[in-house]
Order: C-alpha cells, then sequence, then structure tokens
C-alpha cells in the first residue's frame, strides 16, 4: 500500500499528529472486513485499524509526516524546504498587511503560485517511474484523496482503481460541476463573495458575476492541472473529466455550517468529524484552566500557518487580555514583551478540541478554518473570527449569519476592537444559546460522520465503486444537459407552425378579398 | 394522540396487516426517549413500541384498520363502502380491458376521481368541530402523511406542528417542487413517459413535453387541494406552498431503484423499510415450497386491489403454470377452473416478504408496486412484471432497464408469452446475478432505513422541526429563483453600454467625415 502523501504547505506547518488537516492522497488495499459501529479521530487511523494496508508519499519537502500505521514512501520534488518557507512568508505577509480580506485577484494568484508548485510536486512523483511501476504492481484497490491537488486523481485513472474524495471544496466549485451538482447562483452564495444564502438583488447580481469571474479565472487555476493530466494519461482530457469519475466526495461539512442546498447521490456529508474524541486535558492545562474559576478561559489559534505575529500586532492581543478577568490559552510562538499579562498561557501547540470540550471554555478566538470551527461547534463554543485567507472569509461569514460567532479583520485589529468583540460573545447570552442549539443538532445523527466515512470507503472497496450513484448527466454536453437543443428544435416547430398558418390565412384573406372585390365590380 | 387515517382506497383492499402499505396521517405526541438502533417493519409499529402516543382517525368507509397500540377516532365521509367498491371497479375494469398502460389522460380521470372522493371525505374530517377541537387540545408534537393526500398536510398546518411526509412520489412532481428540488428533464424521466436516464433526442422531446402536459393537467388535479386549504386554513395559499413547510420527506425509494438525480437536504430515502424483518413460513406452505424440488416455486400476486381476474385472462395463467417444473404460489380469489394445475397454490393472501426469502424462491410475478418490488430486490428474486396502473409502468421500466425483470401487458398477456418471459428470468443466469448484485449493494448500507425514518421522525419531535435543513430557495419566486431578474438587468446594462459606445462611435465618425468633407470642399 502506498499513502500517496501530497501536502498543502498552506495548511500543515503544525507537527502535531492533527491527522486530518492535511490533503492526502492513500492508496488502499482492502481487508474484507464490515463496519462495527466504531468511532474514532480520522479515518486513515480507522481503515487502518481495521486492517488495510496503506502506504502514504512524501514529497522530500515537507512540514511533517504523520505518524500511523502506514507505509511511507518518498518521492523528489523540485522545491527546497527554503522555497516552501519562503511561499509560506509571502501569504503570511500579505494576509497580515493588506486590508481586503475578499480580494479576489489576490487570492487567485495566491492559489495559483500554490498550485503550480504543487503541480511540479506532483510531476516529481508521476515521472518518477521506477516508483510508480512498483506502486502499480501492488494492486491497491482505491485511492483517497483531496482533489484540491491533482496527482491522486490523475494516479487514480492510470491505476483504473476507484477514487474517493475528501474535501473542503474546490476553487470555482469545480467539485459541484465535476459532480453534476446543481448550483443555483440565486441562493447558493459563491466563495469569495460575502453573500449568504438570502441576498437582495445586488447582492444576487454580485454572485451571478461572481460565476462569470470564476470561469475566467479558473481557466487559468486549471489548465495546468488538464495539461498535466493528458500529458501523463496520454489522452485528451480535463481535470474535471477525470473528477467526474470520483466514486464518492466526502463533503467536510454538514448543514450547521454550509445553507442547504442540492445534493448529489454520492456526495456524502462528514462534518465535525476531526471533534468526535475528547481526551482529557494534561495536569498542568487542567490546572491553569481550573484556576480561571467562574470567569472560564478562552482557547486563541490562528491555525497551523500563523503562529507568530509582528510585535505590533502582537501587543493589541496582549493588551485586551490584560483587561478580561478570563484566562487564555494561546498558540504563540512569537516575541513576547516583558509586561505579558499573567492570565495568558503561550503554547507552542495545544490541544484544541480538548480545551474547546471543557466546561469553563468562554471563547475561540479562530481563523475560521473548516476544522477548528467544527471543534467550536462540537463542543458549543461561541467564537470570535479573524479570517485570514482562502476560504476562511466565507467560512467566517456563514457563522457571523447564524448569530454564533463575531468577526474582526487582522489588518486594522485594535485591543478596543477585540475587547468588545470578546465581551459580546462571553457576556451576551444569545451566541452561547445558538451555539449551544447548533451543537446540539450538530451533534444528533444517526450515524457518526466518521463511521460514515469508513463506511462508504469500504463499501467503493468491496463493490470496486458506487456506479449506481452516478447520475446519468455526465453523459450528456452543457446544451444536452440544459435540454437547450429540445427547446430550439420545439422553438422551430412552434415558429414553422406559426409561419404556415399566417401565410394560409394570408392566402384565403387574399382570394376572399379578391372574391368580394369581384363580386362589388359585378 | 390521533392517527389520522386517510386511506387510498387504491392500495388497502388487502385486509392482512401490512401495515406500512397505507397512506396514513399520524399526529404523534413525543416520548424523549432516543433510538438505539433497533428494527422492525414500519415506522409507525416502532414508534408506539418506543412510547410515543398515537391516534388514528378513521373514515366511516374504509377497507382495514390497523392493528396495534394507536387509538384510533372515526369520522363521517360522504361516501359509502358500495361507493368505494364501485370506483375501485372502475379502475379494475378500466386497467384489465383497456391497452394502453401508459395512458396519460386516461390515467390523470382516474387520479380525478380519486383525489375528489378524497377531498370531500377530508371535507369531513376538517369541518368536525368537535373532533378537531379536541384533537387541537390534545397537543400533538408532529403530523406523519403521505402528502398525497392532502388532509395531513392541512391539519400540520392548522395545528401548527411540524409535518413529515411518507411517500413514494406525486402527480406531477409536485413532491420536488415542493421541496425545491431540481430536476433537470434532460436525465430525470417523467412519469408516465416510460423514459430512462439515458434518452434520446426524441425521448428527450417526450420528457419536457410532459413537463407542459403535467402542469396543465395538475392544476385540475390540486385545484380542489388549493381550494380547500385556503378555505379551511382562511389564508390565500396553494397546497404546494403548504407542503414546502413540510421539515422531513421520507421517500419511499433509493437507488436500486430510482435513477440518480439530485437530492435535497430533508429528503431522505427509506427504499426497502418493508422488507427487513423476515419471518419463518407455516408449517403448510414450508412444506408446499419445499415439495418443489430444485425447479423451486414461483410468487404471483397482483397487489392488493387484484385478487381476481376474469375467467378467460385467469385460464391464461393457469395454462403456463400446468407447462412449467416449477411450483407457483398465487394470491387469487377468482372463479377456479376444475382443471386447475396441481402446482399452483391459490391463497386469499400469502405473506409475501416471507417468501420471497426463502432460498428456492425462482422467479416473482407482480404488478410493480413499490412495496413488492423492494421485497423483490431485498430477497434477490428476478421478476415478470404485470404493470396495471398509477406508477406502476415507470416503476417496471426501471426494473427492467436494469436487466433483473421482463414485463408483460396484461391486457393482450397469453400463456406463450408468459411462458416466455418466466423461462427468461428463470434459466438465464444474467436476470439472478444482476438481481443478486443489485440486492447487494442495496443491503450493504450504514443504516437500516428503518432506523433511519424512526431516526429523524424522532429528531423533528426533539427540534420542533428540522429549520436547519429549509432551502433559501423557499423564499424566491420562479424569475428570481432562476436568477432571471438578474439576467435582464444584466443584459439591460450591456445593451444600454454597446448603444451608447455605438452613438458616440457614430457620432465621432459623422465628425471626423464632415471635418474631412470640409477639408476637401476648401
Amino acid at each position: 500500500m502506498l499513502r500517496l502523501r501530497l501536502k498543502s504547505p498552506v495548511d500543515t506547518v503544525m507537527r502535531e499528529p492533527e491527522k486530518d488537516r492535511d490533503r492526502p492522497s492513500l492508496l488502499i488495499k482492502s481487508r474484507p472486513i464490515r463496519l462495527k459501529g466504531q468511532s474514532g479521530i480520522n479515518p486513515f487511523k480507522e481503515l487502518s485499524q481495521k486492517g488495510h494496508e496503506m502506504v502514504v508519499l512524501v514529497p522530500e519537502a515537507n512540514y511533517h509526516i504523520l505518524n500511523g500505521s502506514y507505509t511511507t514512501r518518498t518521492f523528489k520534488v523540485p522545491y527546497t524546504m527554503a522555497d516552501l518557507d519562503a511561499s509560506l512568508d509571502i501569504i503570511k505577509k500579505g494576509t497580515l498587511e493588506a486590508p481586503g480580506l475578499l480580494d479576489v485577484p489576490k487570492t487567485f494568484e495566491m492559489i495559483m503560485n500554490f498550485t503550480e508548485m504543487q503541480v511540479k510536486g506532483c510531476e516529481g512523483l508521476l515521472y518518477d517511474e521506477p516508483l510508480m511501476r512498483s506502486l502499480q504492481e501492488q494492486d491497491f484497490d482505491l485511492m483517497l484523496t483531496d482533489p484540491f491537488l491533482p496527482c491522486g486523481t490523475i494516479i487514480a485513472d492510470a491505476f483504473s482503481i476507484p477514487a474517493v474524495y475528501f474535501l473542503r471544496g474546490m476553487v470555482c466549485g469545480l467539485d459541484l460541476e465535476a459532480a453534476q451538482c446543481p448550483s443555483p447562483p440565486s441562493y447558493v452564495p459563491r466563495l469569495f463573495t460575502g453573500n449568504t444564502d438570502a441576498m437582495t438583488f445586488p447582492q444576487r447580481v454580485k454572485n451571478l458575476l461572481m460565476v462569470g469571474v470564476e470561469s475566467i479565472l479558473c481557466k487559468n487555476v486549471y489548465r495546468s492541472f488538464d495539461e498535466l493530466a493528458s500529458r501523463y494519461l496520454k489522452k485528451d482530457t480535463t481535470y474535471k473529466q477525470l473528477l467526474s469519475h470520483g466514486a464518492i466526495w466526502f463533503m467536510r461539512y454538514d448543514y450547521m455550517f454550509e445553507y442547504p442546498r442540492p445534493l448529489m447521490p454520492n456526495m456524502v456529508m462528514v462534518g465535525g468529524l476531526n471533534c468526535a474524541k475528547k481526551k482529557p486535558l494534561p495536569a498542568d492545562l487542567e490546572e491553569f484552566v481550573n484556576g480561571s474559576g467562574e470567569h472560564g478561559f478562552i482557547v486563541f489559534t490562528l491555525g497551523s500557518m500563523v503562529s507568530e505575529l509582528p510585535e505590533v500586532k502582537a501587543k493589541e492581543f496582549f493588551d485586551a487580555f490584560r483587561q478580561i478577568p478570563q484566562r487564555v490559552l494561546w498558540r504563540y510562538t512569537g516575541v513576547v514583551p516583558k509586561d505579558a499579562p499573567k492570565n495568558v498561557k503561550l503554547m507552542k501547540w495545544l490541544p484544541q478540541n480538548d480545551l474547546l470540550a471543557h466546561p469553563k471554555a468562554k471563547a475561540f478566538i479562530t481563523h475560521g478554518g473548516t476544522h477548528g470551527l467544527y471543534e467550536g461547534i462540537c463542543n458549543g463554543v461561541p467564537m470570535v473570527m479573524i479570517p485570514l485567507f482562502g476560504d476562511q472569509g466565507d467560512n467566517v461569514q456563514r457563522m457571523v449569519a447564524r448569530g454564533v460567532a463575531e468577526t474582526l479583520n487582522i489588518y486594522d485589529i485594535t485591543s478596543e476592537k477585540l475587547l468588545v468583540a470578546l465581551r459580546k460573545v462571553i457576556h451576551d447570552k444569545s451566541y452561547k444559546e445558538k451555539m449551544m442549539k447548533l451543537s446540539a443538532i450538530h451533534r444528533d445523527r444517526p450515524i457518526e460522520p466518521l463511521d460514515l466515512a469508513v463506511f462508504w470507503t469500504e463499501f467503493v472497496m468491496r463493490h470496486k465503486g458506487a456506479d449506481h450513484l452516478r447520475p446519468a448527466a455526465h453523459d450528456l454536453n452543457w446544451v444536452q444537459y440544459h435540454s437547450l437543443d429540445v427547446i430550439g428544435f420545439l422553438l422551430l416547430i412552434l415558429v414553422t407552425v406559426m409561419f404556415v398558418t399566417f401565410k394560409s390565412c394570408m392566402f384565403c384573406f387574399r382570394r376572399c378579398l379578391r372574391k368580394s372585390q369581384k363580386k362589388k365590380n359585378e
């Protein structure tokens, strides 16, 4: 077995084993074991515990390797760790210094740079012939991959094995397009628009225009994917076409986060699968949070990527925390001022889900990645959200629209603004009440999302795919799908009938006219 | 509690307790009990076993009353049992004597007559003021109803309690429209067209035309529903608007039967929930089927409605059965010829699911109702299908398209045709193989459909609805939903810009022309 590890440098700085945070491509050899309602932290661990063999392929330059019972194999990439660090720094700097969070061209440029590097890395793997040959000989049953990057999907096609996707979403909604999932722009908000599902007329105009903008920008983003796929597979294809053969799409959200909209039969929602299991806190942390008394404590992380802040920015946070009675646990590795307040505990890494599960957790300051966001929802902790880039702006909008979070902009954040937001989510009871309701509904489900993910992964292995869930829409082109040819044909008939009727009437009318004129003349 | 029993006479002739065959409206008072993965035959029994109180309201004239732990209350209707029998006879006669199974106007006429009678029955209930008052005072938590008939939905609105639907589908796809579920006519076949999901151009033309035909015919079918709802609720509403507030839609099918197509978040597929539990056969039946030896036996029923056949038609069946080595169990109450073959056992009622579950069951002759059809799928028995009316023609098409059934027309059936079809599904191994594959996939699921139905029913009671699954599309009108206003606005801007640009160019051009002419003239 082989786990193809094509890590996105964007979300993998955290070196702790948060194994479900990555974008892995897994090749799995199945063991004929049926699911018996077990539960765990992520489907990879779960699958390996159930006896499936897995291998992860790791690029030479990468941020961390997962611990677990899978073999890893390394492949060469045309970039170094220094290159990765440099590209990360550009993103961080851009995020902290630019005012526009929903800056579409900037975001697309970031995505372009990121995917370009990853496509090069993918080439390093695909054209490593000895490695690829040895993988093919191992006769895998399944590819589990995040289609945000193309390598897993291309290999699944090359090896003729079913692919199962595990994703938050794709740029320009390519996931929905490839799955033939309808997504009416009248109530399904597009990324980067800041729209909710209830839009005013101008917002709907913006949303529809975004569909057009996306289709132009995305041609550039996915061109390199199309080119690589066609070149490597030696056939004229597009990435979307390859994607459309995916057996199951695991979507890392549910309707606590996403707005209700159509789904396709092979889309399975597994939002919150990361916060199923909670461990007790280490003794020192337990002591610290219990010492917070009735005021409770605040958990603060900006995700795996940003553990440092410019001194001047960090000062605003320290100043705000000095003025509140709550204790604060902050994942922070930057410069610490001499007068740092004593109610703040700085840590290189913190057990986020376990802390949020603590009854004294009062608020969660987060950048709004879906993992952290779901840990907030699972544990019913209101949030102050500081989105940094990518989908985070949209994620945050969704939580704010539900009345369970306040949002701040990292660019112009001040201690005053932070204090106002924190006091609001802690003291205005409506935030906690709405969050508890959201949490209750999220946790009230007929089957755990993790079990669902394991079940469907094994289902695909048992049945060599999930063809019975594939809609016939895949066999239609755009014109056929929208019945435009049929409508055109019916219009043609209608026009012909009207034309013939009109001509016949005119003919009769003229004859009658002539006759009556003749009569008059007589 | 009250169970509003608004039975459709069409599918309730069978007097045996096949409790899930009806179209009930249930008012339920919840008990705070959580589901623990139990299983059973139908959700009503399951819910009552879990301590929820239920009441069923029975029209005076009805075919059978359910046995179970719910209270029943009777209401007056302006028709008698004789009227019901007469209307049934018309349908039966029409079915056996008319050649066109997919005769759309005839089917719509039947539906019209049927719903008209039911609407009158519903009026009898709604305007029984003492009864309605006493019901309202009982403070129910939920209405469980088949929206094929309007009474349950209207009462849910009147009592301000959530409604949960349990259905196979609605005429003209009103269920999909009311749930805002996209259903592209390019690959989602319409009822009565005989189309599959892979359509040729002419078939797609027929499918799109059917959308138009439906919208005209359905105005008549649903007009009486709209009128009754508006009149009783004293507000200007339509049945579709009322339906759209349904919390959960239980669809009595899955993708073994239905073609893959979009779903909405509050649609839950529970196909095959009727064949979960199997009982051993009574001793005499066990002896009879075991006596069939290696040839096995055939199960033959034409559903709850048709247990008799005209003598001449029945003769064709007896003649065919005489020529096969299999034994036949036939639910038949008609005239028996003197020379009836000995391999045929005639019964007033037969335990269909238990028989099909027997390893010696070789084929299933059925009319193609979804209940029987799923019992065939669950137990992996190939079918010879003789559709009679309603959705049965389309149900049968789906099974034939999957290569697990042969179909015959009751109008021109002969013993030869029957023999050919029977021998095909019994001896051509592909039917059995495909059916076993279908059956395996159907039974390979993360949670039993019955448990799913019970879970979501209780979920709605716990959370007083399922608002988090309601798409914002419900707040848009047709023009807004399809973004036609936005497209119009953008086109207007485009045309204006083009017009202004053109006029400006023309102005410049003329000035230039004039200048150059002036120059020439100088």
